[in-house]
Parts: C-alpha cells; sequence; structure tokens
C-alpha cells in the first residue's frame, strides 16, 4: 500500500545554556533554552531507514555551545539567526531550521545599596523568547525573527466587566461590571524586516502589554486582547504581526452569606481549572 | 492605523467530569477532560467590545455537564461529535467548533480473584483522546473526528541502532548498533468517514503501536515512527492520516571506567533534558 | 555571638538509573531514582570550611551507579541496605546514612499474545519504594529497612459515607451516605527485623491496601485509612508498623438543577485543590 | 490483635484566597494559599468511625475566608494565629493546630512612570511562608510562630570554591577554586517571642540571607549555609532558631574541547538531576 509522508521534523529540544561574561568590573549572565526543528528533505530517513543525511539531535546541541562560545549572546534574536543561518549552511537536506529560545531573567543583587559585580537573583515567571526561522531561498536563505514573551502574569482589580452576552438555556454566570481580570499573556511578533533593535522593541512592547491591560476599558478578555494588539502596532512599526493567547486566571468571589457576612468584592477564590482560553493573531492591514 | 484581525478563538479548557454509572450488579466509571473552542465571526467583540454573540465559555462549561447526563459516554468520540454538534447549533456566529476529550483510565480492581463491583485503580499515564471539529458547511454542519494516544511510554533494550549519520565538526555521538529505545508515542489519526467503531479502531491503533515499536528493527526513530504510521495505514481502511510524535526519551551509557568496571550496555542514565523530538504525518497516497 | 548546629543533612537527590539484565531468552529491566543523605559529625565543615570530611555527592551518585554492576536490583531493599553499609565504611565521620529508592515499574509487552523478550510498556503512577536507615552502632552498624509505596490511586464509588460530624456556624458540607471516595493512598512499613522476602511482603500490603480500600464500609477517610492499618498488621507478623497518607481527591456533585436535571450521584466534577489530607502512623501494640 | 494509633493528623491543603482591599485612591492586593493541620485525640475517629468529634476539613476551608473578611491580613503571621486561636477553641478534641500560609508576591504595576491604583504583575518564585502552631496548654493555649522563605533562587559567578575534600575510588569529581554557585534557598525561622514586627523581620532575613550569599568567600554549601544562619542569628535577637535548605543547582562545564574551543568558565549547561541537597539547623546557644 503506497502512503505518502505528508510532514516531518526532527531537532533538538530544551538545550539549556548559562553564559558568564567576565567583564574586569563585574560579571554578566546569559540563561537561555534553545529548541531546534529541522525540516527537509527526509523520506529516506523515514522509509528506507538512510541516515546519510540526518545531522544528529547530538550534534544540534553540541553547536548551540560551541557557537554561544564566541557569540555575546546580548540579543536572543541574533543568537537565535546565528544558528539558523548555520544549520542551513551544514547540511543541503534541511530546507527550513526553526531555532526557538527561550531567556530566563536573572537581576544583579543590591548588596550595600550598590549592584553586585556577580551575584544574582532569578526573575520572575515570564520568558522573553525568540524564534527564527531560516528557509532556503534559491542559492541563498531568508530569516523570519520573531520575538515574544511567555507567561507576563498580570491582574487587576477594576476597570474589567462582562456583560451582555449570549444567553442560552446552560448560561448560569451572573453579568458583572466588576471583576477580577487575571492572566499570563503569552505573545509573540513578527517583524516587518531582520535586524531591527532587538532589545529594545522588547521592552517596549513588554511595557505597551502592562500598560494597555492595567489602563483598557476592559468589556471582555477578546476587548483587551485586542486592544493589546492595537497598542503594539500602533506604536511600534517594526512589527508587522502580533499573536496573542489569554487564559482567564478565573477569580470566583467567594459566598460569605451562610455566614451573615456580605462580600462586597472583596474575598475571591482563584482557581485553576476550568479556565478560558482566548487567542487572536492580529496584524496590519494593507 | 487599520489593524485586521487574522485569525481568532476562544473556549474553555480543563473541563473536568467523572460519570459513574450505576448498573444492577457493577457500577462503570468514565473520567474526561474536556476542552472547547470556538472560531467564527467575533470581529465585533473583539474592536467594539460588544458582547452579543459571544457564548460564555463557562456556558460552554456547564453544557458538558449538562449533556453528559443524558450520554452514556461510552465512546469519546461520540460525545465529543454530539458536544460539537450541539454548540455549532447553539449559536449561528460560530463556524467551526472544536471539542477536545482526554480519557483517564481506571482499571476495576481485582479483590478475591475477581472483578470489584464499585472500586478501581487509576491507569498509567498514557490518555485515550479524541478531537472532534464541527464546521458548518451551508444549511448543515461537517464533523472530522480524530482518535488518537498520548504518552504511551515505551522501552527496549535491543533492535535500536543508530548509524551511518551525517558528521561535520560538532559530531561527538558515537555510532552504535544497539541501544535503549524509550520514547512516549503521542499519536493522532483522521478517519476517512465519520461513524466507524472507535473504541475497536482505538485498540487497535494502541496494538499496532505496541507491536511495531516492540518489533521493528530500528534504524532510527524517524525510521520506527514511519513503520508505525505504515502499519496502522496498512490494517486500518478507516484511518486517512496518522500523525506521530516521538520523543526520545535518551538513556545515556554509564561511565564505570574510571571504577575499573566495564559496562556492557548494562548501566544506563535516563535523562529529561535535552531530547530529541521526532514528528511526522503519514497518510494513505491517492 | 555563640551559635548551636542543632541537626544538619546533606545528600544527594535524584540519582536515576535503569539497569538492563541480558539473559538468554529475555531482558529484565530495572529503573530507579535514588536519594542519599548523610547525617555526622560537620560542625567544622559547617563552622570552618574544613571538606577533609565530606564525601561529595558526586562520589554518592558515581557510588550508586558502581555498585549497581555488581547487584542484581531485584530487590531495592537490599540494594538500599548495600549502599547504606557501603557509606557507612566509606567514612567514618557519617553517623547515619539514609538511601531512599523509589522504582518505576514497566510491564513486559505482549505482542502476538506472548510476552515479548525486550520491550516494555511504563506502569503507571504508583510507586514502589524504599528506606534503608543504616547507623554507626559501636564497633559495628544497625539497618532500618522500610517498603512503601506512593501514589496508588484508587476510587470507589459506594461504600463510603461521611455523616454525624461536629458542626459549627462555618460549616456548610451536607451529610451524605453515599459519596465518592478517591484517594492517593501513601503507605510507608517498617519491618521487625532485616532480611524478609521484600518482593512477597510488597505484594502482599499493595494488595491488602487495595482489598481493604474497596471493602471496606468507610465511615470516613480516617476510618478507611485505620482499617488498612489494622489489616496490614494483622496479616503480616513481619511489619512492626505502617505510616499512612491518604489525600482526599474530592469529586463535587455537578448542580445540574438549574438546566431541570436531577443528579442522582451519576455527573461528578473532581477537583485537585483545596483538598483534605490524612495521616497517621499505626503500630503493633506491645 | 491489638493496634495502636502511633500518631495521626488532618487537615485541608491548598485553600487559595485572593483579598482585595479598596481604599480610596488605590486597592491593595494579598494572594495567600493556606495548609491546616489538626492533631489531638481522635482515636474514635479511626478505629469506630465517631465523627462527632471530627471538624470536618471542609468547615475548615470555610473559615479561611469567613476570617479573611475582618482580618486585614498585613501580616501572614498574624493571620495565621487568628486562624490558629479560632481552631483551638472551635473544639475541645484538637489539641495542636498548625497553620501554614504561602504568600504570592504581586507588584504593583508603574505606567506612565508611576504606581498604578489598580494594576498588578505577578512577582517571582519565592514566597513569603508563615507556620502557627498553636498548643492547648491547660485552659489556655500557647503559639508557637515562624516565618520564612521558600525557593528564593539566587547564583553567584565567583567567589565558590570547592576543594580538599574526601576522596574515594569512586571520586571522580575534580577540586575547583572557582565555580558557579547556584541555589534555591528555603529558609524557616522561629522568634524568640510571639508578637513581633512580622513584615520588618522577614524582609530583614531575606537581605540578610541574600548578603551573605554574595559576599561569603564560599568553601562548601555547607560553608554558606552556616555563614546565613550565623548572619541571621547575630543580627536578628528576635529569632530563636532556623532551618536553612538549599539544593545544589549544578552548573556542569560545557566541554567545548572536541571543537578545538578553550572554555575558560564561561559555558556552562544547567542541569535539575541529580542535585546535591544540604541542610541544616542552627539555633542561638545558650
Amino acid at each position: 500500500m503506497p502512503v505518502t509522508l505528508v510532514r516531518d521534523n526532527y531537532g533538538k529540544e530544551r538545550v539549556r545554556l548559562v553564559k558568564v561574561t567576565r567583564h574586569h568590573d563585574r560579571h554578566d549572565i546569559r540563561d537561555i533554552t534553545v529548541g531546534i526543528r529541522f525540516e527537509g528533505d527526509y523520506a529516506a530517513v523515514h522509509s528506507a531507514g538512510d541516515n546519510s543525511t540526518v545531522l544528529p539531535t547530538d550534534t544540534m546541541k553540541n553547536t548551540v555551545y560551541a557557537l554561544a562560545h564566541a557569540h555575546p549572546l546580548d540579543e536572543i534574536e541574533r543568537f537565535g539567526a546565528t544558528l539558523a543561518r548555520h544549520f542551513l549552511g551544514a547540511t543541503t537536506h534541511v530546507s527550513r531550521a526553526r531555532v526557538e529560545i527561550a531567556e530566563h531573567a536573572w537581576s544583579r543583587m543590591i548588596v550595600g545599596g550598590r549592584p553586585h559585580d556577580h551575584a544574582f537573583t532569578r526573575g520572575g515567571d515570564a520568558r522573553r523568547v525568540a524564534r527564527v526561522t531560516g528557509m532556503r531561498d534559491g542559492p541563498g536563505e531568508r530569516l523570519t525573527v520573531e520575538s515574544g514573551i511567555r507567561d507576563l502574569v498580570v491582574l487587576k482589580t477594576s476597570g474589567s466587566a462582562f456583560e451582555g452576552y449570549l444567553k442560552d438555556r446552560y448560561t448560569t454566570l451572573r453579568e458583572t461590571s466588576d471583576r477580577i481580570f487575571a492572566t499570563a499573556v503569552s505573545a509573540i511578533w513578527r517583524y516587518v524586516e531582520e535586524d531591527v533593535a532587538y532589545n529594545t522593541q522588547w521592552h517596549g512592547v513588554r511595557q505597551l502589554i502592562l500598560e494597555t491591560f492595567a489602563d483598557h476599558d476592559s468589556r471582555s478578555v477578546q476587548h483587551t486582547l485586542h486592544a493589546i494588539g492595537d497598542a503594539v502596532l500602533e506604536q511600534c512599526p517594526e512589527i508587522a504581526e502580533i499573536a496573542l493567547s489569554l487564559p482567564n486566571k478565573h477569580h470566583l468571589l467567594a459566598d460569605l452569606s451562610p455566614f451573615g457576612l456580605e462580600n462586597a468584592n472583596e474575598i475571591f477564590i482563584p482557581t485553576d481549572e476550568p479556565y478560558g482560553l482566548i487567542e487572536a493573531v492580529v496584524a496590519r492591514a494593507r
């Protein structure tokens, strides 16, 4: 029976790396996790067990460590581009090499009121991410660079309503003009062109997400998600498109009436499941 | 600045439900987790905060509980189809309603050598899953039904080699004709038509995955992945396509030479990261 | 200011090891995770930074791999005892060496109706554990051997009530004569003497836990916990004491009344938090 | 066969609560998770299924929500004490009521350069904890208050050595005068007397942990752990005893020699397992 390989990819996930740069007066540290994914002409690998075109995932891992030696890792997007270009050059069989990097933040410790030269505390859960996709393009190559953030957990205690929605026989939710709105924003955005000031862009988008979330008069998670996308595209001409994913971290009002107490929007029960999930991709209209 | 909503979806994740069916001589139990995702014409929700077309995710959750009351839950694919059809009928704004169900296995306890009528032990990590996508199709609707399995952890101690691969300056991996091959198979397959004997199909595919994994003379993870896809499409004419994802759960040979001991492929160090990830979609050629 | 070191311990956690034993007609596999903890005379290590008495935790790890080479790993209690004795002999500074081993079950795969000689599927979440504590005792040493099980998840749909409890102004729970009782049993028991048939004991206790859970007419989690302890001590004269920990995996009755449906103890919502936790140690009275 | 209940406890874990305090010009938020554990005279509950003395764990949960209504939650130690005292008064059967509270930090968002009045970002992984144990003491009661911190992740790139340790035939670790030292500090300390300025104490101890970690000339994890305990007891006369737990988050030097590169302590591979674990309790000498 004839069988077709519709799509395939392979690679290495969770390559962890810490680089210490030892300046004269201070040490800097970068902490990243890298994932690599190859797509290409690998039908014979699958069907015939012919490994002659397979760059082992172990070699991918080694390559990350070796190339990090010379690279400053100052912007994960640039290290991702270096890796993607390298992999396209390493074998002609790969047609598309995708590199994803997550960066774990460390903050320089403050000791005696001054930044310490070699001690750090771990930052929060939010991770900066980059995704660089290198594609073979005739004799050359083409790169797509995306930046993003994962799990930026935010909460506001006012300025969020959910009213006027569709009701049917299974609806029990009460409309509210004032609820807690909590979410873990994940966003990833694509640049119009490669080679922008990635650090500046990233911090700018992060701040726009925070400010829009804080100040938006929210009628729904969708409404705020779109306002964030709007603000980013409005303020950042370098960005072509942004994908946003906002899980609704529900905070249920505790029922204190059995105890003769009124709960004036004060005591909430945060819950992990079930949870609403709202996602969209917003782009600059052409 | 004009902004476009390229794509959007919303829904409820992790709706957990246990149904007890109380037969005369025994109780049956079903334990599922449901996720629901709507796509449709929701631009005004996003841009204008107009909620009039939004079926709340809380209502989705209620609907799962209400519809499970009448449904036997004997095959999760059928319950998924019931939910998908209901949601398409609940609002004209949704154009695509996707329902994902994971089933957590419980085994009837054996007490005094006999199956117990109301006590159970939890099955392993592997979960049966179903994904039903309902799409509006003119005045009617169209359903796509997929079945799958997640995290079926398997290991073989022989019959797995990895040799003859591409080498470059960053390659240090040694070729081996005999390694441990361990993975957590995740697979999802689409049926040619709706309404097959889902339970029979599922158990058949699971057994084919196990047997192919066990007996295949593996030259690489890709090679075995493809052999599994081949076997499933060959044996199951009801299946049109299967997607497979095989993380390589590496087992490194412990270096005992510093202690004057020879490690004849006996003592291994299992590691979680980094790990290789091999994925492909295999279809019946037309 | 004089400061006292009240108590201290150090060691290595999560040493993972898979051993393949290659018999003529089949392979056997053992998959364990080892933790080691030393207590002893380590005041100077702490206060003066004098490392001369410190066996590095890296050496502990190496020792596990080296000693597993010769050991059959047929009973984790015996391998734990081997390690504990070795460590007491490795340095005179350790007064107490505790070794904890968790074993991850693999089941031999059934292919073509027959047990496969080298392919396995991963067992469930429940892990067999052993804890061996070696203590220096004059010129010799003394070992305490404990066996246990972790996360044996069980559920019964009948035979469990919770009534007649204390009520105060904050009580809203309704009494019930028929609820779902689900828990993840963790137990650890101490033997009267070292050197019993550990495998036989372990399987016997596991079966007693299952059968008592299934058949006990439960008035509370405490009531069933105690019945389990009772049964084990009654049936197993080799066991001196058993500690049991039973988290209550609550299953809440879904309220279907808003939808005009009666929920006759059929549809439940399993929840992870908050959860009740019931623990006790039961011993043979002297 | 006579069986003895050696020890028993029961309670509720993971009671989650968010309290919003709505001041005129800003909102404050507290986010805590509470665990409650009762010990007492519960033999009849266990052996006879007599529930008449059991305050249900569901009532414990309700009590947390009800008492949080009136309490400012300004210091978790005080809320813990309120709960512990309440529970001792709620039933005469409990002889010891332990309340553990973990607080999850939220930082006020900075928008337009100013602190926002109702929007917050989630703090890092480190959690402030409190443990209050109420014991019946004749007609009255006695409280022990402890404060702590969990998972304060820190790293230093200099000032850490590990040399001069014991070597045996299984030792392969190389001595180093300069390694990365990373750990997740967990600490819990007991106050000499109840009713101190808990917030001030907690921030003081946290800063002492950070500063000692940063500046200590470390010869081992034990050495630094002890220096932290020393510093805390020296600087904080209100504290009687501190327990510290420091997992060694190993950073292995990547071997770049196969690629002709020298790794001058720059490129590291962080690993999660196996890991060293160093623990001690340090007290004020009497």
